[in-house]
């Protein structure tokens, strides 16, 4: 990994280098570092405050639909992960193991949880008896490791924080509305929380989750016009159940097995937080997910003003509180300029400019960071300006983004003029495909792009593969990816 | 570990068997159950709800004390572990370690956080130059493993759940100070969220943590008699500077190295609660950490009063929301007598049973899940009498807790009759030491007994060591300990 230097002034333009820009952003608002251990990362505190916002506003969502929190081990014994042989397959090889603890050669080597299907199962199978145990609906919050050769500070590290659903019910049907639901949570959480249009689809075969009948996702846009996958839901089917033998006893008295379904997000969200909304200026966040809503910096030269324009600070903002965060930059040794850069830097959406003049006027300038706007608003008025500006700049981030990914969006039906198009100018291509995995290896061979999804919402439309020229019923999302 | 069996009707008294009767009011409430990865237990929804109430509670304290949130890689390079002596000596016997990632042998033993301190600290020197860095003030919640060989629910496991928190100062007094305002922190959350008085004090040389100066504790005292380690807080002065060479520029322009703290509580918390208040008929759980804190059993014969006393249920609890958590029992397949049973396991502080004459009298009985305290009350008064008997509640588990632990402390001066009464009654004893390490370490070979702490407010009092005879200025607590 590069060196995440938070010292620097300057963030390399989208232009001159985009990843050069991702990490000079995380860098210059210290949301993250680099650690010395390979592939892993430090969410620093501001970075983290993001993450707890989003822990916060997901877990919400979670419990309103009935879902309850626990906890299950970090370490799967080697055997669990065998029983599903689709799941050790995708999963052993980027596994981290532990043979040895407590000083002693372990019995049986311990592969540290790249997802927590075999764990849970085996525990289910204890729970699980009759009907009346069912659905079980549990969420759990918790690390995990996968080993990742190149990585990507939030996007791909060999350790990451995330959430992962595991539910238990009686039949596929109830298991498939889950399944949908979630997709669903997932949806509203990115369109309405990190402001970043999705495109809520499902995965083809060759890249459904080891393990389950079938995935769906939610693919985002970033800036540079590639996908992010930013959430998935799992129906696994009666796979885990069979593989750990969870067998319940129905309503008419006859045995069947469990049917599963688990989903997850991670930090690779604040990933895509970052790529869609932040400038060459540094970090932009959605109001809702920031820790720090607003900054009110003082402008003063000398100690009457500085008293002068301190005070009324204090009085403006004294009934601020349970409205939004805010923080008023009363430092002494950097002047308003430098400010004014370092709170850019590092995102806050709304910055207030007070000085002497604007105490005269009972007013201050209120600085929106995504479209630089400035206004002059009437003291009185400050509180429900930033609220409202807040609402606004919310909306307005997430329109942008919308009408963004829909200049770079388009139908695409000769597969050579693809391969001109997928870098220059790039985003996404909506083309037919002929359903078969073989053609889908051969286009990510050929372009590096994948097939991100079949959108949930494409309409019947009959056409020819791009590739092969076979018939196609409907077009896919086509894309290079994160 | 023993089997954790969730079906079974009966709960162990304790006078039969406190340990097995620990057991079963886990069980019974469905808090944990053991996993089948050796000494790692799963945190069930009931038990996760718990600790999710602590960490509310607690991380509103540190962040009120000025603390933030960040994240630090599970994994710690042994070469990290071996830079501090002392620590390396204490932690390294009871790691777990990871020798193999993505199906390669590793260049360097990865071992899993036993504790974090060499990985932050590795970190701070990356962001500590100056005295303008000071203080950092960073707090993490997050799994830790310890290889454990004999392990218990909650109190003992080869992985658990804590937050342990890292601060760097530019001076020992600034050190010291956060150490005991943290030791002050978890005192106020273990009497007013767990009502488990505690004692505040000093551990021995031999007792404190590997690489600290010195370690400030919390003592708890179970119903057994026997104390509980329930909080630490480590000054750690320079070493941990000194062994990753983090100096910062002081204001007079000289280097100096950093000092440290770090602090810490686990879920282990949760075997406090249990152990503290539960009784015989199961979990008990003070009203600030009961996820939830009333319960009406409506109770009914036939479908008229069914549909009676269930609107009146609903009529009464529809202003509830937000003023505590509650839930109305309604189910059809089991009579009020399971349901009283059921959520008397579970711990819930408050029942509330409303039957057919109980609406004609426009009223309902509530009970008290400590006393047993039955009393009728009007249902108009029924939210305020809720809120009222709470806090009673609240108030009156501790003091009876208290009360428990002041008749079970006892002054001991003779080591004959220490040895006598160790087992029985057992309980706290407060007796002079000569400050030996070579006399702490006899006397746990000979009785199995520890001394707990020196605690902070133990007067000078001149006499002499129970075990040497040879002078000592104050008593100490001694006690067995889980």
């Amino acid at each position: 990994m590069e060196k995440v230097t938070n010292t620097q002034n300057r963030i390399t333009p989208r232009a001159e280098d985009y990843s050069r820009w991702y990490t000079d952003v995380i860098a210059a608002a210290e949301l993250a570092d680099y650690s010395p251990v390979k592939g892993c990362m430090v969410i620093r505190p501001t970075g983290y405050a993001i993450w707890e916002k989003m822990q916060q506003a997901l877990d919400g969502m979670f419990k309103e639909t009935g879902h309850v929190n626990a906890y299950f081990p970090l370490f799967i014994p080697e055997s669990f992960m065998k029983k599903e042989a689709e799941h050790v397959k995708g999963f052993a090889p980027e596994c981290a193991v532990v043979t040895h603890g407590g000083g002693k050669k372990l019995e049986e080597p311990l592969f540290i949880r790249p997802t927590s299907e075999t764990i849970i199962w085996s525990m289910y199978k204890k729970w699980i008896q009759s009907y009346r145990d069912l659905p079980i609906l549990i969420n759990q919050w918790c690390n995990i490791v996968r080993w990742e050769m190149r990585t990507r500070l939030f996007l791909r590290t060999t350790e990451f924080l995330w959430q992962e659903g595991h539910t238990a019910h009686a039949t596929f049907e109830e298991g498939e509305k889950e399944t949908l639901q979630m997709l669903e949570v997932y949806r509203t959480f990115a369109e309405e929380f990190i402001a970043a249009p999705v495109i809520p689809g499902k995965k083809t075969d060759n890249e459904k989750f080891a393990g389950a009948l079938h995935t769906y996702c939610i693919e985002a846009m970033m800036q540079d016009g590639k996908a992010l996958q930013a959430g998935t839901s799992h129906n696994l089917g009666q796979n885990f159940a069979k593989a750990f033998d969870v067998q319940y006893l129905n309503e008419a008295g006859t045995l069947d097995y469990v049917w599963a379904t688990s989903w997850g997000v991670s930090t690779r969200l604040i990933g895509a937080l970052i790529m869609t909304h932040s400038d060459d200026k540094g970090l932009v966040i959605p109001p809702k997910l920031a820790p720090l809503e607003v900054v009110l910096v003082p402008i003063w030269k000398g100690d009457d003003e500085q008293k002068a324009v301190l005070e009324r600070a204090q009085k403006i903002t004294a009934d601020w509180k349970g409205k939004f965060s805010f923080k008023v930059d009363d430092r002494d040794q950097y002047r308003p300029g430098w400010k004014f850069n370092e709170w850019e830097k590092r995102g806050v959406p709304l910055r207030i400019e007070m000085g002497p003049k604007d105490l005269q006027n009972d007013a201050a300038v209120l600085v929106r960071r995504d479209t630089g706007e400035k206004r002059v608003v009437k003291q009185a008025d400050l509180a429900s300006e930033i609220r409202s500006t807040l609402d606004r700049m919310q909306t307005d981030l997430f329109n942008r983004a919308k009408a963004f990914r829909e200049q770079n969006t388009r139908n695409i039906d000769n597969y050579e003029e693809f391969k001109k198009h997928i870098d220059e100018p790039g985003g996404f291509f909506m083309a037919h495909w002929d359903g078969d995995g073989a053609t889908e290896a051969r286009l990510q061979e050929e372009t590096k792009a994948t097939i991100r999804c079949i959108p949930l919402d494409a309409k019947k439309e009959s056409g020819k593969c791009m590739i092969t020229g076979k018939p196609s019923e409907r077009r896919v999302l086509i894309a290079k990816a994160y």
